[in-house]
């Protein structure tokens, strides 16, 4: 789709702690801000996608979009509320630029959305229906494991993994919408309670509460819209399959996404500026710099220790501070990654921005079990 | 996008009570029916569509398409999880139909699946933060406003409505895939006991276990896998609006929805041979006859007393026996109407057989709050 669609607008809540505000108006404001942003009116969305993985099992929500479109005055559209686990939002995003591809509208907003700090204890049991969940096989175990396999097999320490809790929440100490801006050290992160040895409470990321919106268009109304647009280069949706064995060290779905997405962009590696990915514990950040192609396998210590990743290094990751500093409101997160990426490419990312970015990727991995995952998306966005 | 897209397979679980069968055996089941009878195999399935409405909240379910998909071999391809309310289902076909129109895949899988009767106490709590529905305004009391309000402006009886009710279980007796196969009176229907005056038991349609699916595809490549292909004239969905006052007697969505779908598919309602449509209530499918141009306002009554609308009539509705035989697992029925229409166009509906069946309408709404509701879905099909 390069070329074809553009992103006008963007939104977004900080991520933490929202005690006061229900979904409806986390979503409200993210939309809101997003459309404004856009200089758009409700009338000009033609569709909209709301997404969410957890609200209706935490809140006992559904058909969420059409109450908080509603809200913003946003009706008689096509309307499409959407799970994918950890990549719910960027599916949403996956769905927008297919509407807009296959011509049936021009326009659409789309709005991740998550609360999670209300019943925080039911949120171990979202799979619970599953034999190996019961068994314990559940998310920190399977990164924990996943930690153990990596560093074993290319030699490196739980002080390297701990590095990239400390880059990401130097990055974050510069983004005003994460949820933890304290700055921490590798002691901090080594020494804070253990979760699955080797992961800390540090090396996880923490949930949230949040939403975050854009507002895309066919590309060549956008001209016409706004003079600080951002193209789609491409978006790809690709599911997880069992492997056997499971890959501990490596994610074949990110691998297969990817290859997809730089065919279809035209572009490399080579050719990004700045991404962000899903880093939801310290190893995972590390696993997708191989699944993303930016090193070959086992290179993703160098990459981390050599500074490459950090901001004012070669291709600086999660330059937001990622999921570790953000947070992780589930079904926001997808979102926020593409607002962070549109916000680089515009050059309004203040002190956090990377210089002369014009190519940048957003990642996100929904749901890591069976030594796969359920879901990757890969969007690739240039100016 | 007519004459781009086909359907080539159906599949669907009988609609009951299934304490045995875990949600995804019903998506198993349903999804496999439909792709051998489509004659492809999984790796021909290029993205998929889980639709589920209540599946989180009563089963703390997530990523359910992967889950089911996966074990149908089905895996390294786009799969969304789509929630809509009872327009689940043919929202999951709506965005299927997109992708294909969108030249991004071929041939896709659509699901639709739920299982009610495991946790069913929960199911009222579905919209507890609304003011609403905590002040008493649950689903069946809006019906039942509906209900009085539109046969005291017409001059109709609970006895002219309770003929909805007659009619459908009449049709539901010939299909082995309902839920209630026993035919009643209108003396039964008026006798059972009071849900929401004037709305009796047998007014309502029960709940219910059940998954259905179809498989389709570019309209060019089926026409070599398949000779009982059945084509897609248009999918239309449209959300609804708050109207003040609330419009309790017509369903303006409806009529928005059906015009975009009759101007799309160049076909009027005097061409449709067949309907399914979403009779939740008795009063629902007498209003949506208004809705989508069967007959003028207040004419749903005569369209009904004459019969035009029974198997045999002029224009036959609900010939599965509808949502009020069937019983609506709310993820699924969407897609199960779509695979009675399809039955019928291919002429393999044996004793509910309409004749010369060659064009066929699948209506679904979800959720009706606020004087309008939250979405409705149009599908037209013809061979």
């Amino acid at each position: 789709m390069s070329g074809e669609i553009a992103i006008i607008g963007t939104g977004m809540t900080k991520f933490g702690k929202h005690p006061d505000l229900s979904l409806e108006a986390l979503g409200f404001e993210a939309a809101g801000q997003a459309m404004r942003d856009a200089g758009v009116r409700p009338a000009d969305i033609q569709a909209a996608y709301c997404a969410s993985a957890l609200a209706p099992q935490l809140l006992g929500e559904f058909t969420m979009g059409q109450k908080i479109f509603w809200e913003l005055g946003i009706n008689k559209i096509p309307v499409v509320n959407v799970e994918n686990a950890c990549t719910s939002g960027s599916t949403g995003f996956y769905l927008a630029c297919l509407a807009i591809k296959a011509g049936a509208v021009d326009m659409a907003l789309v709005l991740g959305v998550e609360k999670m700090y209300t019943r925080v204890k039911k949120i171990l049991d979202a799979g619970a229906t599953d034999l190996e969940t019961k068994l314990g096989f559940i998310v920190p175990g399977t990164f924990a494991m996943r930690a153990r396999s990596y560093i074993s097999k290319y030699g490196l320490t739980p002080e390297d993994l701990a590095l990239i809790s400390v880059k990401n929440r130097r990055h974050g100490f510069l983004n005003p919408n994460a949820q933890f801006r304290e700055q921490v050290t590798v002691e901090d992160v080594l020494s804070s309670p253990m979760i699955a040895d080797p992961l800390t409470r540090l090396s996880c990321c923490p949930q949230g509460d949040g939403a975050a919106a854009v507002v895309l268009c066919r590309a060549d109304l956008a001209r016409s819209l706004n003079t600080r647009t951002v193209n789609v280069a491409t978006s790809v949706l690709m599911s997880g399959s069992y492997d056997s064995p499971p890959h501990l060290d490596s994610w074949p779905t990110d691998m297969r996404a990817v290859e997809k997405a730089y065919g279809e962009a035209g572009i490399g590696p080579e050719d990004l500026h700045v991404i962000e990915l899903h880093d939801a514990f310290t190893i995972a950040e590390l696993i997708h710099y191989e699944g993303l192609g930016l090193c070959p396998a086992g290179g993703g210590g160098e990459l981390l220790k050599g500074g490459h990743t950090s901001l004012g290094g070669r291709i600086p990751v999660n330059p937001s501070g990622g999921l570790l500093s953000r947070g992780h409101p589930v079904g926001a997160t997808g979102v926020a990654q593409l607002v962070e990426i549109v916000t680089q490419l515009r050059g309004e990312a203040g002190p956090r921005q990377v210089p002369n970015a014009r190519v940048g990727m957003a990642h996100c991995m929904g749901g890591d079990l069976q030594g796969d995952t359920r879901s990757v998306t890969i969007n690739i966005l240039t100016v």
